[in-house]
């Protein structure tokens, strides 16, 4: 046993892990393409004392820290690296409080984000995010990369749902990054700071977030255009006149795959189908507005439902395109973002990329956003097939890259995109984010090398 | 001259003031109780350029650089440092694009906030923060402070309309925080760093906001309360039926003096007035159920109108609280903020400390953001008056921390508010922004010893 883990051992029993079979589970999330190393320990921290105690050893120690929650990240940001320490956090899973007046719940991070949400609605409200992960994924993770989800387009993103943060810095002091008024100004924002950091700055133990009654009520839509140009001119045209919830995009891979898994005979022939949820009082009007545009905007088809069962219907046809992908193949889910204007020439890229590599290719997600989820659907026991996987992975985020975009939009960076971060961030802004890290954790332990 | 002033008016020519009553006017913003020092030389910016050159100069000369928009602040952030550069960005005031489709607006830091408002409105869209100085601040100004207005409640503070800044650091470096994509979690979120750093950080050059369309409708309602618990509990009630745009309160003292000011003839025997702006789609019928909230709640007189030019009418009552406590004397304007429930008892606080001290306190604000602007009159050149002024408004700050609230929600640190600091951010939190703020200017010279 390595001196960190005799350490942790000795100051944390019962909490400690150094088995290797049974550390096995807590070496990687579910990034594709990346590495994971070996932990010389697993600790699985029951309160933040806990944290703490680990923080404080493995800062003495030198040695670094991955915290992970519940693994579902895809980028890599919670692989083990050889010899470090992994901390769990997926066991401090209270709600510790729910404030029903003031709308907000006090929660652990290992807390399940569906689990805060389905809490929340027994008490009439509502946790917004809505990650496609929310039912396995904690909300620690979900803090950790910012994540996003469908609802977006309308609520935002993680971020803004956060009203104070307690954290536990790299030397085990316990920062707590505001109170949790609607609004402060005191001080530099540093629950910003920390949200979307993948645990390279402190590790959250405690999160304040917002809660709002939900919806009163929901209407969908769902348009098939014949051409990707269509449906984003479409989505442009639709905030002039409702503010919906929801607006999906999937193309003509994805309508063909859901097809293939289930019932729903969605049209084939369309170049790209666009679901529209709107929601609040005014739903059923809202939606009406965007199947209107729809129709004007040469869509070919437009159902539309103000019943919600039937909304969260065709809901289901845009939550099935990852699932029935996955049948296809082994799936490299990316997650790039552009302006809106740029889904068309984004989408046209991949789809060059896919046909001179000769790989199958199917887009769906977050028009409003601009957030797309190209997968890439290869055969992974075929090396030479991988390798053209990640051909197509790499032309995608150089793509949306040249069309001035992100190489990252709800995922987070991890080890999966590191490589590409000199081609996203300047010289010197890159300097100011590791100057930030080394304020918080000089010693560097805190998930080194991911993130930026 | 000083060896700084003498080379800015060399690197400069045209650009800089050094004449002592010229550059009395770059002294002070409006921020009451605060001094301000003498500066070396001021600079008139036009350009990114210019900035560079302001800084890296001043930086080689280890000069405090204080930079300033319109000088509306009210905290003294703005305020000149004996021997600084004081640095205006008002001339930089062009609006440099305007995406329609994209809905985006790229803009000098020396746009004013009304302006750039009216120029989206010529184009159908809309710049949503409203700060009571948006016709006179600039956004540089508001992006400094993160400000924030009356349609906070439903649309957010300013960073929430941000997209992307770019920005000159001490040393004359430029760095860009990011693509203005909707999502982004490459790196650190640099742009929050920024918004609400007072100047501390980096002279923001350039910001590309978000615009929306305008809303398609309004109603608004007025009801009056019989003491401010009864106001509190309907507002804490209204966010289960409706996302009013604002929120607004104003307690008896306000509406006394709007009386005295104006013909508006408002209910002088209620304990607060509360006023409520839908807006969308459903704006009448949201109205409608806030007024029979009001009445449940035990108003004595609700009002609504659905009509545009009535509800603006209303609006003005709560806009013309500030010039109408400015008629009676001089006014000390406070900002803090709490939970929403913690108003009656911090309105308690302020009354009691008001009464013991036998000053006069009109307070109004932003009641769903717990945000308020207690506002202290009395006479400027009464020195016993002006020492109970201030012990009312320390009062007020402690009383808003000693309910777990913030020093300050939107008017920002400054000067004026550091005393107050160290009982709100912990030894741990302030260290953290310390290192930031030497990350970023490692010399120190960016509007030194402010916002925390």
């Amino acid at each position: 046993m390595s001196g960190v883990a005799a350490a942790l051992a000795a100051a944390l029993p019962g909490r400690v892990i150094t088995d290797r079979d049974a550390m096995e589970g807590y070496r990687r999330d579910q990034g594709p393409l990346t590495s994971a190393g070996r932990p010389a320990a697993v600790v699985r921290a029951r309160s933040a004392d806990d944290v703490i105690t680990t923080l404080r050893t493995a800062n003495e120690h030198g040695t670094p820290v991955v915290t992970r929650g519940a693994g579902t990240g895809l980028a890599g940001a919670a692989n083990a690296i050889d010899g470090c320490v992994v901390l769990s956090v997926a066991a401090m899973d209270r709600i510790l409080a729910l404030d029903v007046p003031g709308r907000t719940a006090t929660v652990e991070p290992g807390v399940l984000t569906g689990d805060l949400d389905a809490r929340a609605r027994e008490h009439g409200l509502w946790y917004p995010p809505d990650p496609g992960s929310k039912a396995i994924s904690t909300i620690g993770g979900n803090l950790a990369t910012n994540a996003g989800g469908m609802c977006c387009a309308k609520y935002g993103v993680t971020a803004d749902h956060v009203a104070a943060l307690t954290a536990v810095l790299a030397d085990g002091r316990v920062i707590r990054t505001g109170p949790p008024t609607r609004k402060n100004v005191a001080g530099l924002d540093l629950t910003r700071l920390l949200v979307g950091s993948e645990g390279t700055l402190a590790v959250i133990v405690e999160a304040t977030v917002r809660l709002r009654p939900p919806p009163v009520a929901t209407a969908t839509m769902v348009a098939a255009f014949p051409t990707p140009q269509h449906a984003v001119d479409t989505v442009l045209e639709i905030a002039a006149v409702a503010d919906p919830a929801a607006v999906e995009l999937m193309d003509r891979t994805c309508v063909r795959a859901v097809n293939g898994m289930t019932r729903m005979g969605l049209d084939e022939s369309a170049g790209a189908l666009v679901l529209v949820q709107c929601d609040g009082p005014s739903a059923d009007q809202e939606a009406a507005a965007c199947a209107g545009l729809a129709e004007a905007g040469g869509a070919t088809e437009v159902l539309r439902t103000a019943d919600p069962a039937e909304g969260e219907m065709f809901m289901q046809a845009r939550r099935a395109v990852y699932p029935a992908l996955e049948r296809l193949g082994t799936t490299l889910l990316d997650d790039v973002g552009v302006a809106v204007r740029d889904l068309p020439r984004l989408l046209a890229a991949i789809e060059r990329s896919a046909s001179a590599h000769g790989v199958l290719v199917g887009t769906f997600g977050h028009a409003a956003d601009g957030n797309l989820h190209p997968t890439v659907v290869y055969d992974a026991t075929d090396r030479a097939a991988a390798d053209r996987a990640r051909a197509v992975f790499d032309d995608i985020v150089a793509a949306a890259l040249a069309l001035g975009g992100t190489i990252t939009g709800e995922h987070g960076v991890g080890t999966l995109k590191t490589p590409y971060l000199d081609a996203q961030l300047g010289q010197a802004e890159r300097e100011l984010m590791a100057g930030i890290k080394a304020v918080f954790d000089p010693k560097g332990i805190l998930n080194p090398g991911r993130a930026y």
